[in-house]
């Protein structure tokens, strides 16, 4: 096992989750990696960073379900398993490289057992992540109640399936924080604070 | 709604939860309701506090859950029912009388709205829990995995009940800490730096 520290960010959409990983980062002068893994996945399967991304938000049971329920390591052979085990092999490596933030991408579990990690969640309610969505990505077609209701699902869906834990559970992380309630600057002082212990 | 600043503890059995309660209390110099409590409720009720302590363990879907199905406030007139009702006048009272630390009791619910309050769950580790059960309450005829599963799954389904929602969900809270990894110390430490921010 590695002597770096990592620290794992799970996060709501539309929390603040990445901004907090964003600024404990900067705080701490360590690396935050989140879309920049998107496109190492990219450089390492020949697929666009677009490609990747939709891949991640699609179901892992739309196809191959299966061979998902087989006892095989690699659950069948979608292209989201195949990205699945580069993500996983990236994670690994970092985590093996040097300390640093690390955003979604079940880090959490990925690292268990291979690094010293902090895993956090960060959530918000939901008249407060609309808020911050509208915000930070602007009005689609799409209402905002859906928005939300389907990106939480796709995430709770894709980490249940890769970790076979349930999505949100305050059990599976260190600590949880309300970004909506506590504002985020609290968050990452507190993430910080326990990261420097 | 009162000025009082209430920090309202959910725990799961053995993380320590209540030892966290009256540690932050006697830190920010307020009192810490919990035993006491039963001891309220018994007081108004009439039974014992023993009597109080075993309705409060015994599943709500034991009896009367015909009425607990109906739209009726009272959800039923089981001595749950009635005992429920009364610690929940309790607990309103207590916010409105003093700024104080509340173990248990389903009291983040119950006080949404009517004070102001700091929720917290505190959770650890299966393992971490068996070990400080032992030390605290001792050895008993049943194996520590069975009392650690029975007791989760009573105060699941009974704050489930009262409340409608899911037991353990990180959103439902503030914060959620676990304190097996973080210790006992420091959970009280971030819950008085927020609790005095």
């Amino acid at each position: 096992m590695t002597n770096n520290r990592i620290v794992t960010i799970s996060r709501q959409f539309g929390s603040g989750g990445r901004t907090v990983g964003k600024q404990l980062a900067a705080q701490l002068g360590i690396p935050c990696y989140d879309q920049e893994l998107i496109e190492r996945l990219a450089e390492a399967s020949g697929f666009t960073p677009e490609m990747v991304a939709k891949q991640q938000e699609a179901s892992p049971y739309s196809s191959h379900w299966a061979f998902a329920l087989s006892e095989s390591q690699f659950m069948g052979t979608s292209i989201q398993d195949q990205l699945w085990q580069l993500q996983r092999q990236i994670i690994l490596d970092l985590a093996e490289k040097e300390s640093c933030v690390i955003v979604g991408r079940c880090a959490d579990v990925i690292l268990k057992g291979h690094a010293d990690c902090l895993t956090a969640f960060i959530h918000a309610q939901k008249d407060k992540r609309a808020k911050r969505i509208v915000e930070v990505y602007g009005e689609t077609e799409v209402a905002i109640d859906k928005r939300i209701r389907d990106k939480d699902k796709r995430r709770a869906v894709y980490y249940e399936f890769y970790t076979g834990q349930t999505w949100g559970l305050a059990e599976n992380f260190h600590l949880a924080l309300d970004s909506g309630e506590l504002g985020i600057d609290t968050c990452v002082a507190i993430l910080a604070d326990l990261y420097q212990r």
